[in-house]
């Protein structure tokens, strides 16, 4: 397989973004990425989205966005996996690329969530239909469940959690594109409204629209365009039993798990080799498990990790730098690949007043549903 | 890039299952294709699907269907190019497989159309629903401008586009698996319900529950397990634009063209050298343009060369044995997948009442919308 490398990123703001369709936001997310890699052409593609179906009635939309996008003809493809359908878009480009099938492959991830469609209803879909969705459970209801089994096992505290999100509003407020880019305090954060006891509206990630994408080169074309090199070193994926009613131990997600093994695998690293990460914070609890699930901090610690700020900027590893899905917003098919972007601008040194000093490791966690599905990417600066 | 060889095959009855759900009828296809391959697990796996949202309120289903096949833990991915989802499946298992990132590879596809859901409605996402569905128009009635545009420019007769459902119920008549395994007349085709002028019922693919499997490995592994060797030896993909009304010509399908000449240029050989073909044909016109998009006939002619019985079994080419979408039934995301299961089989040597003697080479077409998507591949037995 040949070593490979993100060569170019491009996103829309995050937000409610009333004035632009899924083609348009599309658009302006690849056509960004193709213009910050300098190429003039890309060989194919592929589409991260979770439920335009159900969001906006538009299947088939790996044709549609090659179309508005100028380059229908060539081949394009549509990945889903829940809310980990754009880091499954990158590591499909990913393959592709390292396999010699194609050399310039673009990885994006677009979702519409407001315009019109009940969002609940259709984020529901990446839970058991028959088993939980049916019954009524939603999305802050499971990770409620998984919330109170990690206070219940570990201690975690109200206030550990709470710090999560203050943490990733934090660094979102210094980030242009996010939805939500102010600062919280841990106060507000404990008195927002009560969504699902005791997950809280600033535990929650918000109803996003947007798209990103980024360019996936062999690193020998990346040297010719005398870009800084951004190498992917290490992609895993797993899966989990779609139910979390059918989990051994609601406070942990396997598959994160799993993947990140695979990931650390292929690159020959480990956790203590990691300088930044984003992780999937679709609730503030999600970040916790996640962390622990990485390695990144002993299992049942990761509270505590929190709370002394060593997830911060400035702390031992920071995480979401970003703001995270919680601050910058969670367009559900596109946050994945918008991990990787934050990620890549970190490894290149252009992350502004979020930048990471001297940070040369990556890794991005992207996860769907209640964590039956997970992907992880490892980056390296050359 | 390996040499890939399908190694297994499986799938349900094609046909209104009411008694089996998507993640039932996965699990029943995934298994046959298994066991049939002969191996003791599977790497990862693809299922296609063009709308498990829209008809069952269920997405994440590449996690789902791992869980119900037993398997959560390996990689899982959901390909989506609406009624191309299936070839698509297998050509990311292909690209898979050829890369070296994963030996056995499961490329699936289903669809649960008839569970409640508008069936309509759900299709018509596949073409622009700004601009087609929105409007009104649904998929017969843009293959009724499409058979239009071939009979103004060509002379193509109604009984010839009648021919080609005569025929593809002749051959669907000898195969258990079809959901519509009788014969029909070309007077009962004329005199059908008229569906969308000139198009009549018995012009138009069924709506459909189904699943299909296969198991994709290298040519290397296939000989250790000693199974009939059946290469895939040619992959194209393509797009168009989205929306018929943006099409130069009408009368044609360029991306079925573009995939098929990448195909042929992959396999280093040309459509005189293919034995048995399976075509998506949605629509009896459908089957006409691919013909010609795939160079087995001359433009204008497709419509005299299936009534001069050259398509049908013991004819020059063989197309659809299997009853094609019309008679064997077209559950969208698992069609693709299931000719290429029709063409294993062929190859083998395992087709019964409907085997093409002799048969070396085969192609499979598969298309998505008013021929936005396609994807073909070329299959070679050793």
């Amino acid at each position: 397989m040949r070593e490979v490398a993100i060569i170019g990123v491009g996103m829309t703001r995050f937000g409610e973004l009333w004035g632009s369709s899924l083609r348009n936001m599309f658009a302006e997310a690849a056509l960004a990425a193709i213009d910050d890699a300098g190429v003039d052409h890309i060989d194919s593609m592929y589409v991260g989205s979770m439920s335009s179906g159900l969001f906006v009635h538009q299947e088939h939309i790996a044709a549609l966005c090659a179309d508005y996008l100028g380059v229908a003809g060539i081949p394009s493809t549509r990945v889903e996996s829940a809310c980990a359908s754009g880091g499954i878009s990158v590591r499909q480009a990913y393959i592709e690329v390292a396999s010699g099938m194609s050399d310039i492959v673009l990885a994006g991830g677009v979702e519409k969530m407001n315009d019109g469609a009940d969002a609940t209803f259709a984020l529901a879909s990446a839970a058991d239909q028959e088993y939980e969705a049916f019954n009524g459970i939603t999305f802050p209801g499971l990770y409620a469940f998984m919330a109170h089994a990690h206070m219940k096992k570990y201690g975690t505290t109200l206030e550990q959690i709470a710090d999560v999100a203050v943490k990733s509003h934090a660094h979102g407020a210094m980030n242009a594109r996010a939805q939500f880019p102010f600062a919280v305090t841990r106060e507000q954060v404990m008195n927002s409204t009560l969504v699902a006891e005791p997950l809280r509206l600033l535990h929650c990630s918000p109803v996003t629209d947007g798209a990103a994408a980024v360019i996936v080169a062999p690193v020998e074309l990346a040297k010719q365009l005398g870009k800084p090199i951004v190498k992917i070193i290490g992609s895993g994926q797993a899966t989990d039993g779609i139910a979390l009613h059918n989990r051994t131990d609601p406070a942990t997600i396997p598959a994160a798990g799993k993947a990140a093994q695979a990931a650390f695998a292929m690159a020959g690293l480990g956790p203590d080799d990691i300088d930044v990460a984003e992780v999937h914070d679709c609730f503030s609890i999600a970040e916790l498990v996640v962390m622990e699930e990485l390695g990144l901090v002993e299992r049942g610690k990761s509270g505590e990790m929190v709370s002394a700020g060593e997830t911060r900027l400035g702390g031992k590893i920071p995480i979401n730098t970003s703001g995270g899905l919680k601050a910058k917003g969670h367009p559900v098919g596109a946050s994945g690949v918008s991990q990787l972007i934050e990620l890549t601008e970190q490894l290149r040194g252009e992350a502004g007043e979020r930048q990471v000093e001297g940070a040369r490791r990556a890794l991005s966690q992207n996860m769907g549903g209640s964590g039956a599905s997970s992907v992880v990417h490892i980056l390296e600066a050359e």
